[in-house]
């Protein structure tokens, strides 16, 4: 608990990675250290049709203290591998899966309202996959060896699929399909400097995550730009040091 | 909020620097991903008077959902400075000001109280200075400069009575203080490599941090070692994928 408002980053592998080293995690924790806690809600493996009963559980019913300012869902991963396989979730129960998600925190009834004003949201697309190194992976790194589950159109798919319900609902999308490939020179070849693995980010990948987060939230929600959100505990230098305890009273957002 | 059980690193800008490049909070919250969230609470430039107020805010009062596990308090380096500079607190109310926070958490009579079996706690000496680079940084880093307020034998008696605490207390301490200046072949020289201005770690130095509160924890409360700690909600491969929701509640520690 301990009393601060919070980010909270919600996802499947490639947000769980996000405290690693070189994830986008902590780059967002120290941007925001002293004011919001950033808290790493990703699970591995996980889809859509998993990730909504956890929603329920790590959002809070409405009026609760200490309150999440941000939510990043970033899903699609695993919802996206090919039809027969244990994870595969069809496109259009994956758009209503997210859906969901945003109906739970924007429909007024919901037991899980949050205000805008309150709680923005943002929407993740899966970043490309590397069919090939993604193969390799899946045949090496597990014992039983996974077979190859998923396919680069397929992915693109579901990115697309999060870009629409983006739209649909009024939701920022951060486009790392989008830059991830761009970044690559839109080839194949390009892919492996970011994702090793075919399918999880690397540091240099982790960045350009980083990078339109704090865009997005800059052009969208200034208010919520980490320079613009107050130390819940104040600046040693502002401490009363005649008569520090009233000085010493958390600061919150409205 | 979002429901995780917490780990509480407490301290001056030695913990606010926790989660940038190389510190030892993103390591901690990775190892303990999942499972439970590392919390930033540390205040650049803070001492163990102005923490104490903060203190009150940042424990939640007993039986509170979720608990905190682990309270990691690290000050010293503030309180150290020489007598007649403001960070000035002499050496009795540093002990006090522990004890203070100790009892706080330890006094079935206090409004905070935590139960040893629900919340260990463990201290931190204040790592040894470098006068030289301190010296320089002060002179060079600030607007105006601020004069040279520190010396190597203060933050080492600060660093004992620290210890002493620890020991009349019955708290385990990591004593940072010890194992860089072991690490540094007990010279002066030898500091840089772990505190580049003389006061602050780098990723080497908080490396010890890290490992020390890792081995820590695994000597004294084995069932808080990161790896005996349940994933809160479970790995996928144990999701019940004919039946979902059942094998997505929550696991909490007892």
């Amino acid at each position: 608990m301990a009393s601060f408002d919070s980010i909270v980053l919600f996802g499947d592998s490639i947000t769980e990675g996000a405290f690693a080293a070189g994830g986008f995690g902590f780059l967002l924790a120290d941007a925001y250290r002293r004011k919001l806690d950033v808290l790493n809600r990703g699970m591995g493996g996980y889809t859509t049709d998993w990730a909504l009963p956890v929603f329920e559980q790590v959002i809070p019913k409405k009026d609760v203290q200490p309150k999440i300012r941000l939510v990043v869902i970033w899903f699609g991963a695993n919802d996206a591998v090919v039809p027969g396989f244990t994870h595969h979730v069809p496109l259009e129960r994956f758009k209503t899966n997210l859906g969901t998600m945003l109906s739970m925190l924007r429909d007024p009834s919901s037991d899980w309202y949050h205000t805008p004003e309150q709680t923005k949201i943002l929407l993740v697309t899966p970043p490309p996959i590397e069919e090939k190194a993604v193969a390799h992976w899946l045949a090496t790194a597990f014992e039983p060896p996974f077979s190859m589950d998923r396919k680069f159109a397929n992915t693109k798919m579901y990115a697309d699929a999060v870009r629409a319900v983006g739209a649909e609902r009024g939701v920022p999308v951060i486009d790392m399909w989008s830059a991830i490939w761009d970044a690559a020179g839109q080839t194949t070849e390009g892919l492996g400097q970011f994702l090793p693995d075919g399918l999880h980010l690397n540091a240099a990948g982790y960045k350009y995550a980083y990078d339109l987060i704090v865009e997005t939230i800059a052009t969208n929600w200034p208010e919520l730009k980490h320079e613009n959100v107050k130390e819940v505990f104040t600046l040693w230098e502002n401490i009363d040091k005649e008569n520090p305890r009233p000085s010493l009273q958390a600061n919150r957002l409205p």
